[in-house]
C-alpha cells in the first residue's frame, strides 16, 4: 500500500472525454468535480430524470459521446461488474475505472469475461458519502481531501492506473494503491463490521418497549447513527462482499460467544468476590486499545488536544452567541462536538482546542457568562 | 414509569446534613450540586486524598457528621450493594440512596441484609457521565437537564422516595420513576448492549493490519467512541446486569447466526441475479427503524431540522469565523456536527436549523464566500 499526498497543479491531467455512468451521489460529483477542473465530461444514467437533473447542475452533458477516454461507473453495487465490462466493450480505447465500495466482484468479473480488456481496468473507492443521495445532493468538493483507494489488479496497465491516480487527484482526494483483495478485508473491518453491529444495535430497539428509550444518550445515538443508512444499498454492498464480511462476524461470533458465557456463569447474587469473567476483562481490554488504533482519534491523535465544556441553553441564538464569543477570543477550535438531548434545557458543546489555547478560550468565555469548565 | 418536569423553586427541599461516599466525578458532582444549593454536605472516600480533592472543590466537608438525613452511595458498582446496607446501619435515621447503573443488585442485598432497614433505601440513577473521572472532573451542572431514574422497590416508605426525587430535581434532573427491574431491563437495551457492540467492532481493529485503518471514517468513530470507557468499570456494570444483558446478546446472536448463514450463501460470484438474503434484508430494515424510535433523532424527530453543510478548512481560526457568520446572520442553530477527518485539509459542519431558518442562513453563508450548500 502507498499514500500520496493530494495533487499540485502540475498532476497527471484527467484525458478526456469523460463518461460518468450513474449520476447519483457519488457519480454527479465526479462529474462536478472534473468540469470544474476543466474537463469535458458526458453523462449517463439508467434514469433520463436523473441525468437531466445532474446536467441542470452544471456536471456535464446528457450527449451522446463520440468518444470516450475515461469511463466512470458509477452505480450501486448490484449493477458494477456489468457496467464495467459493458464499458470495456463500448469504449475499445477507454480506460474504465468504478467507485463502488467493493472491489474484488467488479475485477473477477472483468476477468471472466471473454474479450474484455482486463488491462484498461483499475477499480477506485472514493472514502466519501453523505447521508444524502442522488445528484441533488452532488458536490464538486465531496472528495475533497478524502482517501481515493486505487486498487490496480495484476494485469492492470501502467497507463490506466494513472489515469485513475489522475482522477481521484483532480477530485481533490489523497490516492492509496491496495490490492484489491487487501482493499475489500480493509472495508469489511472499518466501514462494512461497523456498520453490521450498529444495524444488530439498533434491531433491539425495536424489540423492547419504547419507554426504555426515555434512558437513552448520546453513547446509543452514537452507536446507531451508520445504522439508519439505505438497507437496500447496504445489502447489496454487503453481499458484494460477502466472504471478507462473513470471516469478521464470525470472529466477532467467537467473542460473542464467551461474552454470553462468561455472563450466564454470574449469578445475579453475585458479589464483589466472584471470580471476574476472562473473556469479559479480554474483550473490554481488546475494544478500548482498538479505539486508541483508529488515526488521529483518543491515544494516538498526532495533535494533542483539550476540551473546554460549555452549557448551552436550549433557547433561541445562545448556540450562535457561543459562536460568536468563541470566534471573539481568538482561540483557534480544532473540533467541536454537541451533546445535546432532545427536551434538555441544557446541552453540553465540547470545544476541542489546543492545550496552550484551552486557558484562553475558557477566561473568555467565563468572562462572557457562560458556565464552562475545563 | 413517570416522568416529572425538572424541579421548580418550591420542590420539597433536600434534607441535610448529606453523607456523600465515593468522591468521584458523580458523587462530587452530586455534592457540589447541593452544596450550592445551600444544604450541608459530608464528604468520605475510601482515598482519603481524593476525599480532599473534593473537599478543595468547595463540595463539602471530609469531617465526620454527627447525623445524617441523607446518605448518597457513590461508589464504584460492584461496592454499591455493600455500602447501601452498612449506610442503612450506621444512620439509622437516615434515606440511602446510590447513584449506579444497576437497580436490581442492591435493592436484593439490602433485602437479604439481617436487620437492614429496606423501607428508607431507594435507589437512583442519574443518566450523565464524561469521558473523564475523578473529583476534579466533577461540576455542579453535570445533572442539568438529565434524566434520573428513581426506582422505589415494593417496601420502600413514601417519604424516602420524596427525598430522593427532591435530590434529583435539587441537581437539576428530570426524575424518571421506575421500577428497578423495569430499569436494569431499559440500560441494558439503550447503554449497556451498545457499549459492548461497540467494544466487539473495536476489539476487531487490534486483529487487523493497521494499513486498513487508513480507509476509516466518521462512520467506524461514531460507532466505537464509547468503546474507549474505563475497562474495569464496565465490567462490573455489566456483570451487575448479568441476566438483562445475556439475554438481549442472545436475541444479537440470533441475528447474528442468520447473518452469518446468509453470508455463507452467497458465493464472491453471486451476480445481480442472486436470491437476495432474507436475514439481511429483515435485519437491516429492522435497525434503519430502530434508529427512528431514538427520541428527538432521525426521522422521529418532534422538532423539524435541516441541515447546512459548510465546508471549513483545517487553518487556523476559520471555525471561528464560522462561529463568528453563523451568529451573526441571526439564525438560530439547534445543532451542529463536525466530520472531520484528521490531516484532511477541509472539513464539513452540518449545521441544522429550523427549515424555514435554512436559506436565510445558507445566503448570509455564501455571501462571507462559504462553501456551503443545502
Amino acid at each position: 500500500m502507498s499514500i500520496d499526498a493530494p495533487a499540485g497543479i502540475d498532476t497527471v491531467p484527467v484525458p478526456g472525454p469523460v463518461l460518468v455512468v450513474g449520476c447519483g451521489l457519488i457519480g454527479t460529483s465526479v462529474a462536478l468535480a472534473l468540469t470544474h477542473a476543466g474537463c469535458r465530461v458526458h453523462l449517463r444514467d439508467i434514469s433520463a430524470y436523473h441525468a437531466e437533473l445532474a446536467e441542470s447542475t452544471g456536471a456535464g452533458s446528457t450527449s451522446r459521446p463520440e468518444n470516450v477516454a475515461l469511463v466512470v461507473v458509477a452505480v450501486p453495487p448490484d449493477h458494477v461488474a456489468g457496467e464495467v465490462v459493458a464499458a470495456l466493450h463500448d469504449w475499445r480505447d477507454a480506460v474504465v475505472t468504478d467507485v463502488s465500495s467493493v472491489k474484488v466482484l467488479p475485477m473477477l468479473a472483468v476477468a471472466d469475461s471473454s474479450g474484455a480488456d482486463a488491462s484498461r481496468y483499475v477499480g477506485g473507492h472514493p472514502m466519501a458519502g453523505s447521508e444524502r443521495s442522488g445528484p441533488v445532493a452532488a458536490t464538486a468538493e465531496l472528495f475533497e481531501g478524502r482517501a481515493w483507494a486505487v486498487t490496480p489488479h495484476a494485469t492492470s496497465a501502467p497507463h490506466a492506473v494513472e489515469v485513475v491516480r489522475a482522477l481521484a487527484e483532480r477530485c481533490g482526494a489523497s490516492v492509496v494503491v491496495m490490492d484489491p483483495v487487501e482493499h475489500d478485508a480493509a472495508v469489511a473491518r472499518v466501514s462494512h463490521l461497523p456498520h453490521l453491529l450498529s444495524v444488530l444495535t439498533a434491531a433491539q430497539l425495536e424489540v423492547g418497549p419504547s419507554a426504555h428509550l426515555v434512558l437513552a444518550g448520546q453513547g446509543l445515538r452514537d452507536v446507531t447513527r451508520i445504522a439508519g443508512g439505505d438497507p437496500a444499498l447496504w445489502r447489496q454492498i454487503l453481499r458484494a462482499n460477502a466472504e471478507p464480511v462473513s470471516d469478521l462476524l464470525r470472529s466477532v461470533r467467537a467473542d460473542l460467544d464467551a461474552l454470553i458465557a462468561d455472563l450466564e456463569a454470574v449469578g445475579v447474587d453475585a458479589g464483589p468476590d466472584a471470580a471476574p469473567g476472562r473473556a469479559f476483562a479480554g474483550v473490554l481490554d481488546r475494544g478500548a486499545y482498538g479505539t486508541t488504533l483508529i488515526p488521529g482519534k483518543h491515544g494516538s491523535a498526532e495533535r494533542q488536544e483539550l476540551v473546554v465544556y460549555v452549557q448551552v441553553p436550549d433557547k433561541a441564538g445562545e448556540l450562535a452567541r457561543l459562536f460568536t464569543d468563541a470566534g471573539q477570543s481568538g482561540v483557534n477550535i480544532e473540533d467541536l462536538r454537541i451533546d445535546h438531548d432532545p427536551g434538555r434545557p441544557v446541552g453540553v458543546a465540547e470545544v476541542a482546542v489546543r492545550p496552550d489555547q484551552a486557558p484562553v478560550l475558557l477566561r473568555a468565555l467565563l468572562a462572557k457568562d457562560w458556565v464552562a469548565h475545563l
